[in-house]
């Protein structure tokens, strides 16, 4: 019979690094099984056999989480995209909750269920329809007896403390990340003011994913801390980035990037710009540190290999993989040997090999193609309430077509 | 009962498109299963399930052909890299047979067998001794029935010869593909005559894989095939490239770029570079097209999709993905909804995001590090000889050590 | 006779355009007759018509100030760098301020005086010390009649107001900018306090010059400006920046960027990048509107032609250029009069032909070369004082060397 | 009285370096006094100070030949271009020949006369017709008696012979050189043949100048050599490149760049990439050595110090430059001053500060709006014969206007 494993916060109070899992959505696109736009969920029910494979993979990398490839299954959400498949919500959930666990059994990983921001809410739904929305997605994995709780990508803290409310009635532990950089939510609500709202909600974690480049996002997560602990409060923190890098975005992050979804290759993280974001992370006192879109196995081994030490153990992946490149040190090419060592590859500066393209992106959006007087109103301008009228007049004018 | 297969042969004479697979090194090193430099060929043993799902990814992308994980498998390179896992090239190489057979069987695809330039010859073994290499692995392609035979990565054409040579004694296809590029093999023998000479020894498709980038590999194919029709000879054509940008590759191709292995994300292609890619290749008359080291199974699916229309159907995974972006045009953003055409993807230029790094890199290696002199003499430096010369100054060195 | 000319704060009370001319040392510099590094100022003596033509370059382009080529003339900056010509600061101060009267009175500009900061400061020498040196060549200036005085290129507020006091007293309008950017001055005195107290000093014109790009010294104007309404207080604002895109900037300015002075080509601004930063100034209230390093004749020319509809009137030199291209209109290639249109050049992104380059550098210094910890302290660090101590230990270091 | 000044060829038999001068449309466009597009060379007589400093400055820096303001002078091109100016060809052509000689004397320079490229070959005219333009410029010339005579800028290399003839009748020694690249002229002529018929034709020292940036120009210059050698001939070689970096050039140069010629700043070479050009244009066995488009006096004065060993001195306005930097070993800061040394200069890759702009552009012109077949034909397309068609049709189109 396995050992009783620790639970999340036994980890975190412990001052333990817990490392989190990379993107679902984004590798199953390129390996064939989620469609980019919509980011539709349901490979856990269709080819469960690729949804365990990527488990193994982040397991084998260091993953201490299984979070339930969940992502944009909620019933609102489902229903949007037209769900043709006839899956319920319900079918999809149970099924990434029953190989999150046969994974997670087969190592030191624990099951976190996980949702995220709703339709219901963008589109000015009550707090209790919403509420109702976030509770049909816990059941399941309170049915499936999940070890914690994430209610993460959200871009307007309101709605996260909603999904901490419902989530804390289950009594298992609650981390909650949202999709903001240091300007803060689509509200303007600060970094530090969003942690503050969401400790008090009763969030035992706290922390960004997604949106934004690693280094943001530990920007994002200090400030997050900081006003936390102004406010003297306490928590546990967390950072999911991107594994790209995006230091041209504005505040609504990398969608806005003209290379969204697809021609985001060349800011790809290199392992080794993971193990630097690792260190940044784990100097700035966050110990729950994962990925987001883009995070690839190999990424997620870079975090587990950065803080090896401090974690006193590497991931069984790096059985195939030499720190800092050793294992080119029999390479028959002498230039390539050379490459063997950490200030080699800490030091270079990869080229694109792409010389007809820019470094930067302008993004796109509402601040951008209104101008500069428009730019100055922009904070209240991609509310929930701003994107429910948008939402209004597309369908108004598919009627009228 | 599922119906007969057309073999290799059959679909190129019938001017069908064969879509190869893409790198499986590569894909299974940032996945946990494959180490970079000696990169390790054991994992259809300890991790089926990894190499299988990789097979089921190329598939449902399109790929026609199963392309057994042996590369690297030959018994002298096994020893060479101190295979301690105590497992035989022969058990490597008949369960890699199992696991594309396996997958192949379900959809429509063949499974080739395939040997790689090996240690013997660089370290100028006898032909004899290196043509038993060669046989021993093509023993157990026989006795576990592939579908036909590839004799792949060879930088010099003579070795090259003589792998097609022992295939040919199997009665199965052969197809053949050197790692060069326009200036020709390792010896300076062009591309047209290196073609000739391998058509000569029996192979009856004939191209490059790995080294440089599409567009590169495109040219160097031509130049293959304008070899073979000057001499009056016929052959088919295949191309299966990096999916790096590389143009500033010298003739040794990538292994000499600063960034190899560790740090070539910034020149990943994207789906729209694979696409014109496939498209240059179809307009030169290459039928059989894949790819090769950071080929992922989108990048397969993409010359899928560029060339639906010549094939006749879309590939599985195209169910996942809406062709030129189209899966965005319900996006709530505009100016994202903006970007479900294919002009938009096709003229994009992508930024890296990397604001201290150039667009191209100077190659590191002899030619370099020599001078300018050197540089002119160059063409003679890197043969098998020099290499030969080299590993035998490396083993004197460690014993004197 | 001539007219009476209008005075520099009757063009400014009328809400007139004044513009400043380019950088001397840069450009002269280029032609051969300056010294990087010590900046040497002889060349009104030694080559005067080297001085003239480029006073009448700035004239012709549309400036409406000749500043004296007084640059770093005071006696204590040139004893500092072994003027080994034998000749006095009087003697260079002279000639400089007789070729700029005699440009001047070719067209509508004014004659400026101008003092810059000194090494007295610098080495901590008293109030009364550093005082005298400005003096010094102001009583040039007063012998001479020049129109204003300008103090510029001030790293610290503190030095600037004593060289207020001094211009002050003789009864010309006095101008004054510093070379700092948004940041603040070298002692950490925001630019709104800076303005605050040089306006208190009695400088009727308050700005930047030098060491930042033109979005970023308009940016710091800005806060200079709205420091001084936020004080209840009046001024005329001033900019005169570098013609080097320089975002990479770090507090202390261009002369950290490693390409500092010899390889700030790639950097340089386009006759466009010119007119997009005079409308910025424009737009951001600042009337008194030149350049500093970096901008030759074209480039101050394009500020006479983006605000010509603001002034009435294009400059001599626009005879020699056709608005936004128009003078390709007649070429014979279709590709090349089709870049004879504004919308062309505006949205431009110039290729700079060097691949191996990156877009941006990192700046050095005591922050960069200090580490983390210091660069937080640094804020204190690079005040006189230091450079003060600095300097005693080079001192101390040659003479026991 | 001064001593006798050693002839062109008497230098250059002696096998010393001859420094050509830099760019005058280029330089006098950003000083005001030139207009792009049309090239207006009237400033010798309109402003002959703002010509004579800039003979001065090229001079000073090093230059042995003034050559005289005379680009675009002759009559059938000045016409073209609407002088409104009332100036005949002769009056601007002797101004020019008055103002090189003036400079000439304060130094050891020598006076060339140049002719170009004209209208009138390019409008089919008769050899007869084109031979009497030349001769025209020429007269003046030997009136002026210039020290000798450069034939310059020339695409196809019919009308260059048609140039040399009419120059070699005067009895002065004759320079040749063509604004081609490796690919050769316009007719595809290679620049070995194009350089074996100007040797044939009489000129005594061949190469090219303009179009293309240094690199190119010494390959180009390199295959003349190697062409003429190998016809048992004998010449002396020159090159004058732009001192723009343009690898992304097609076959027409520069013009076809989408920067040409308002947005070429990123590209200008700096002073040390003018001295690795200068090493590697003397290695080449090249004596005669300047720059075309884009050489400010500067970079004419690093050909200078590059070759300051070989001449045995160094140019006059070294006085105000250290080698490599060295003026900066008095700098207060230390980082600073470890630029003053020539490894820091050599290895630098500068940043262009322009994160939104590529590397490289893509050439517009015929070869790319017409496609890849036309690309093909392009060869025979941009002769003299096309550009009279083309102009032919926009005649017809301005008068049915």
């Amino acid at each position: 019979m396995a050992p009783v494993k620790k639970g999340i916060l036994e980890r975190l109070n412990a001052d333990e690094v817990v490392i989190g899992d990379g993107g679902f959505v984004f590798a199953l696109e390129k390996r064939g099984y989620v469609k980019a736009g919509p980011w539709t969920p349901e490979a856990s029910v269709t080819h469960p056999e690729a949804v365990r494979q990527l488990h193994r993979e982040f397991l084998r990398a260091g993953s201490n989480v299984m979070q339930t490839f969940t992502f944009y299954a909620s019933d609102d959400k489902l229903e949007n995209r037209g769900n043709n498949l006839h899956l319920t919500g319900q079918q999809i959930n149970e099924a990434a909750c029953d190989l999150a666990r046969e994974v997670a059994n087969e190592g030191d990983a624990l099951v976190a269920g996980g949702v995220s921001q709703t339709p219901s809410y963008l589109s000015c739904k009550s707090e209790n329809e919403v509420k109702a929305i976030f509770k049909k997605q816990m059941d399941v994995f309170i049915k499936k007896n999940v070890d914690f709780l994430i209610a993460e990508y959200f871009e307007h803290v309101e709605e996260a403390e909603w999904a901490v409310h419902v989530l804390k009635s289950s009594g298992k532990p609650v981390a909650v990340s949202l999709c903001i950089g240091p300007e803060g939510d689509l509200n303007g609500v600060s970094p530090g003011d969003c942690a503050v709202r969401l400790v008090k909600a009763g969030a035992q974690i706290v922390g960004v994913n997604c949106h934004f480049d690693p280094m943001t996002g530990v920007k994002t997560v200090k400030l997050m801390k900081e006003g936390v602990e102004r406010a003297g409060l306490k928590a546990h923190y967390m950072v999911q980035p991107l594994a790209f890098h995006t230091p041209d975005c504005n505040r609504q992050g990398f969608i806005d990037l003209p290379e969204f979804p697809f021609a985001l290759e060349p800011r790809i993280l290199t392992r080794w710009d993971v193990q630097k974001y690792a260190r940044e992370a784990y100097n700035a006192g966050i110990r729950y540190i994962g990925g987001c879109c883009g995070f690839e196995p190999y990424h997620i081994r870079a975090i587990a290999e950065e803080l090896g030490v401090e974690r006193g153990f590497l991931p069984a992946a790096s059985e195939k993989h030499g720190m800092w490149g050793s294992c080119l040190d029999m390479h028959t090419k002498p230039w390539v040997r050379a490459r063997s060592r950490r200030e080699y590859w800490e030091q270079l500066h990869p080229a694109s090999g792409r010389p007809m393209c820019p470094s930067l992106s302008k993004p796109e959006g509402w601040g951008v193609t209104r101008g500069h007087a428009e730019l100055i109103q922009h904070k209240e301008a991609t509310t929930k309430q701003e994107i429910a009228h948008l939402l209004e007049m597309q369908k108004r004018a598919k009627e009228n077509a």
